[in-house]
Formats: C-alpha cells, structure tokens, sequence
C-alpha cells in the first residue's frame, strides 16, 4: 500500500479574544488548501474538543465543508481530549491507507474564551474521569500539580529547574509569528508568578486560547513530484487508566512511553533519529516526562534537557520550537495540529528564525487528558 | 485488500430516566464483545453527540476502554450529529480496510434526560449553523415543521398520511425488547396529539432519552468460519449545507441522495436488492424523504408507502422494524448503531416478533443535523 503524505498546512494566529470558532477554522483551512494547491478534497476531519458547550457549534464538519465548499465530501469530528487534532490526523491517515480516500483536510479548531474562565476549567477537568476525579474537585491544574510534586520529590529535583522549560518557550514563542503569548521570561519572574496548584505556579501552565490549524493528508499519488510533501512514516495511538489511582506507577506517562514504541518501530526509527520535537508541554511537568516517555532520557532525567541546554533550537533535542503550549498556546482541538504545522515548517526549512539546523525528521507528542490518550507521530521531509 | 464484517452487536434498553453515560457504554459494549466472543479489540471508536454538556463527560474513548480492560488500545469519539453512531462505524471500516486494525469496538452512546429539555433542545439545534440559524430562534421542531409544511403543501398531501409513519412505528415498538415508548397509538389519537411547532405534532417527534448500542467491526482474516457474520457491503456518508436557505430544493436530501447512490454503487445493488430498512425517522417528515432520497419512491411519492401498507414488517418496504427512532428512541449518538444492531438481529433472523422474513440485506440510512451529514451503510447476511 502508498505511503501518506502531508501536502500543505495553515493555521491562524494564536490569540485570547476576537475570532468565531467558524471563521478561526476556514482561516486555517483555506490556508492549508491553498499551501497545498488543491481546491477539493475527499474528505473533512475536524478536531475539536468542546466547540458546542464552549462555542455553540456541533456539526463543525458540514458547517466547515459547506463554507469552503467541499459539499458532498463527508465531514465529522474527532474527539479525544488535548488529543483531538492528532487523533483526526490518525483518522485520515487511516482513510488514505485504506484506498477509499485521496485527500483528507484535518483541521484543528477550539474556540475557549466565550465562556469565563471557571467554566472553561469544569469543561476541561470534564475530559477527566467524571465521577472518580471532577466531581471530586480535581481540575488539571490540581492534577498536574499532584505530577508536579511527586517528580520534585522522587528525584529530587529544584522546581527552577522544570521552570527552564517555560522560559525555553517564551523564549521561542517571542519570534514565533502565531504565538499567543510574546513575551520573554526569566526564570526569576517564572519562579515568583503566583501559585495556581500548590506547587504549581501561573508560568507552569498553557493558556486558555483560541485558533486553529489544518494539514491536507494525501496519497503518494497527488504527492507525486511535490518537492515541498512531507510524509508520514508512523501515527500511533494509545490509551492509558483514566484516574491517577488506578496507575501503577504515577510518574511514568504509560500511554506515551506505548505509542513512542509503536511508533518508532513502524517508522523503523530509534529515538534520537530525530531532529525535532514538539512535545505537549501544557504543563512544565509534562516535558520532562514525555521526553523520559520517549526513550530520550532516563527516568528520573528529563528535567536535564533544560538543565543542560539541549533544548535550545541548537542542542541536540530542540523543542517547543515556536513557543510550545506555553507561548504559543494551547487551543486544544488545534494544538496537535498546531505542533504539526510547525513541525512541517521545520522540515521544509521554512522556519525563519525558529530554525532547527538540518531538520529533516520530526516528533509529535499529543497528550489527552490526564495522558489517558496519547498519539505519537513521526514526519519526514521529502529526500 | 479484504472484506470487513460486523462480528457481534449488544444494546441497552432506550430509557427516558436511569442509568449513567458510563454504565450504557458498558452494558452494550460488553454485549457486543461478548456476541463477537471476543476480550480484546485493536481500538474503540465512540458515537457520541455531546457526552460533554449534557452529561458532564468527554474523552469517553479512554474511559470505557479502561473501564473494558482494552487499554492500550487507541480509543477516540466521532461526532456528525446525529450520525455520529454510523460515522464512527465509517471510521472503523476505513481502519480495518488500511490493514492497521483488525478489529474495532464501535459504541454508540447519549444520556440525554440529565438536564432540562429546554437545555436539550438548544444543545441539539447547536448541530444547525448556530449564527445562522440556532441564534435566530431555529429549533430541530421548527426546522422539520417548515418541511412538513413545504410538503405537504407541495403534494397535495394530507398530514394523516405521514402521521401513518408514527403508527407504524409505535406497533413494532410494542414487541421490540428495547423500545422506550411501547404504547400503541391510533392514527386519531396521533392526529389529536399536542402541536408542538405547527403543524409538527407530539407524536410526529421522536423522544429524548438515554442509550448505548455497540457493534464489533472485524477484518475478513476474523470472521472466517464465523456463520453469524454480517458483512458490510458499503459505507457512504456525504453533507449538505449546513442552512436550509442555502439549498436549491428543500425538499430533497441531497446528501442522503448522494451517500445512497454512492453506497449502492460500493455494493452493485439496487434499491430494491434490499429487504429490510432503517431509515432515519426523527420526525414524520423525514421519512418520505428518506425513502424517496434513497430512489425506493419517486419524488412526492414516499407517503405512500405508508398510505398504502409497504412499512410493515411483511411488506415491500419494512422500515423502523424495531420501532425506529419514534418509538425504540433517539438517543442521538447511539441511533446509528441501533439501526444497524436492528439490522443484525434481522440478517441473523434474531428478530422474533420483530422479523422480517427471509431478510438478507440490510439499509441504515442515519442522517445528522438538517440533513447535512448523512450515512448510507449496506450490510448482508453471511452466505
């Protein structure tokens, strides 16, 4: 069977107001047509988290089909958490593979400001296990501040040195043109922002955000004598518990470290084979274990990545090279999307002054909810 | 590349009170793993509209894959309104027809009753064009009472004849084992029910309620020797606009044209190579355009099959066998794969007082929004 490539991406800027969820997705998604040079697909997957209780929107998919003019073509949603724009990319890639699909828009949407703030908060600790962790009063702050303590404690660790990771991604986000959040930080300012989780501070965590960002899927037929086409040489998906309780180990990001794997063997690739990585840094205890998930540090040692530079768009693990969730924000049916688009710009070299040195291979790691669902995704330039 | 079958299907009772998101998925996942007698699946594809708002829960995927033991299996949820349940069965045919998955949980499931029907009716007018329509004042009654009215007046046809539908339905609910409303109605009593949205009546509406039905998808390699198997010819969703302004003709559904030319031309049958149908009933309204969308009636001609005896189970035209969405129920997310369990129980000859004779092929016509994303699906009883 063909290979799957990527033909084109857009995304719109980043941003806390302004914007409709309908007019933020053909933003991106006539961009990605038009980066892409088709005006028809077979095909619309939209990811999207909770477009109708936070923006009044069901049915994104005909609304968006319609509006670009893509009718007939089948359209839906996918859903899984922060996961959401991954899991619609696994969907087209699934329906290219399967012969019946040539071309399939993905296109990552969520709209979160519409709603206060508190409500935004119930609405994600919804993508929780409802009766055993929301109801209870868990929100992802306070789960990710559980995280965040017990790494601290088990390897006996400085939060400063997690913090590193944040002020890596403003850093980036800072020359990042769809960044939400542009402003540099210095570890001192990060480490004195004030507490949201005991011990989790305001710079550990991604903002609520709106935007959107979109990626056509095509065969190795329309990729045909495209210079520019990115291919996808691996999409895995896993699931792991929903509740903290139930997991033997917390520390381990079991669902990552699974889909890494099986990634890694479909692509026929080793871990440091790759040149860039967008990892879900929503918050700053989620790096360090995802690059432990990853197989690129030890267990106990992913926090060295900042410690030690290799994260820089120089070092030998360069990340969250637009801004990550922190800096570029996290809208999140988009942000697997997002982390795609910006990992695609990498790999055609198109990344200005976010450049990643010879970037021919890239990862993408997309987490949903409490890391019960994770997709990892390997892309390659064109030889 | 290798046929795709159904190996087993479970459902829940349709209930108007009782029971948790959670426990529906289970009960009828269980029911389906247990029919395919299998433990595991490659993946879990949920149908479900809006899990999040009226039931306070999203990321269903990993939740009911845990709660299953099928952890790690990938597990996400696809939304299209209410074709949501065949738009996941979509997905997990284009899954195992890739040759990544051999078998796939696909679980239908909406717990609708747990907040005020007001809140209902907005939530589910969310799957028209919210700006367009929903902010407007434009309810799912209202959408389907300006249709009925555009028929009726078009054909020359009395609202008694449609009504028929609703009776038709309600008697095979009576013996259907998972009916929500089992109550017999007279053609006078439905005439005389309450106008809800004129001329719209109480009963030319289906409920709103609680359900989950699920149904194991399975590459040929599984099926083989498995007599029971139920194969699944075709799939074909298409859209249509999302407004009903935007549409040359209001009175065809254009999409459900499309996806059933479409399927039927997967299948090579004809319309009438079909013995048993389920067709999207939601209102009265929708089902002679359903049927003479799918070519089995000429254009204003679908009343007749009412009028004059072809929906009964020992007629030409069987439809809404178990009830349909008037009398077995409409909880949105799950219809789809109702129709299509409804379906199985006919090809494996289950159906008990229910049966359609000698039934060999199947239709599920399952449609979402105002018509703008719909489902064909053809199924065929092992040989």
């Amino acid at each position: 069977m063909g290979d799957v490539a990527i033909l084109g991406a857009g995304v719109t800027p980043v941003s806390r107001k302004g914007g409709s969820l309908r007019d933020l997705a053909l933003e991106a998604s006539a961009g990605a047509l038009k980066d892409a040079a088709l005006d028809k697909v077979d095909g619309l997957f939209v990811g999207n988290y909770a477009g109708g209780e936070m923006a009044g929107q069901y049915n994104i998919g005909p609304l968006i089909a319609d509006q670009l003019h893509l009718t007939p073509a089948p359209a839906m949603t996918i859903e899984a958490a922060c996961a959401s724009g991954t899991a619609a990319l696994h969907m087209a890639f699934l329906a290219v593979k399967s012969g019946l699909y040539d071309s399939i828009l993905v296109t990552g949407v969520e709209h979160m400001t519409g709603v206060p703030t508190p409500e935004a908060t119930r609405i994600l600790a919804s993508a929780s296990d409802r009766e055993h962790e929301r109801d209870q009063g868990t929100t992802f702050t306070g789960l990710n501040a559980l995280l965040l303590r017990a790494y601290l404690h088990a390897y006996n660790v400085d939060h400063a040195d997690l913090m590193r990771f944040a002020v890596n991604a403003h850093k980036n986000g800072m020359t990042s043109p769809h960044a939400v959040l542009k402003k540099a930080i210095t570890l001192e300012e990060a480490m004195a922002s004030p507490i949201v989780s005991d011990p989790l501070r305001l710079y550990d965590c991604s903002p609520l955000c709106n935007g959107s960002a979109s990626v056509v899927v095509a065969s190795e037929e329309l990729a045909r004598g495209r210079d520019d086409a990115v291919w996808i040489r691996a999409t895995a998906m896993t699931t792991d518990t929903m509740s903290f309780h139930d997991r033997e180990d917390l520390l381990e990001l079991r669902a990552s470290t699974l889909a890494g794997r099986k990634a890694f063997a479909m692509a026929g690739w080793k871990p440091r084979d790759v040149d860039v990585f967008e990892v879900h840094d929503a918050f700053t205890i989620m790096t360090p274990l995802a690059l432990e998930s990853l197989g690129l540090y030890a267990r106990g040692q992913g926090w060295r990545a900042a410690a030690d530079g290799d994260i820089a768009l120089s070092g030998s693990t360069p990340i969250s090279t637009y801004g990550g969730l922190k800096s570029r924000g996290h809208p999140v049916g988009a942000t697997g999307l997002y982390q795609l688009y910006e990992s695609i710009q990498q790999l055609r070299g198109r990344a200005g002054p976010n450049q990643v040195p010879d970037a021919k291979r890239a990862l993408v790691q997309n987490m949903g909810g409490p890391a019960s669902s994770v997709s990892v995704t390997l892309i390659e330039a064109a030889a």
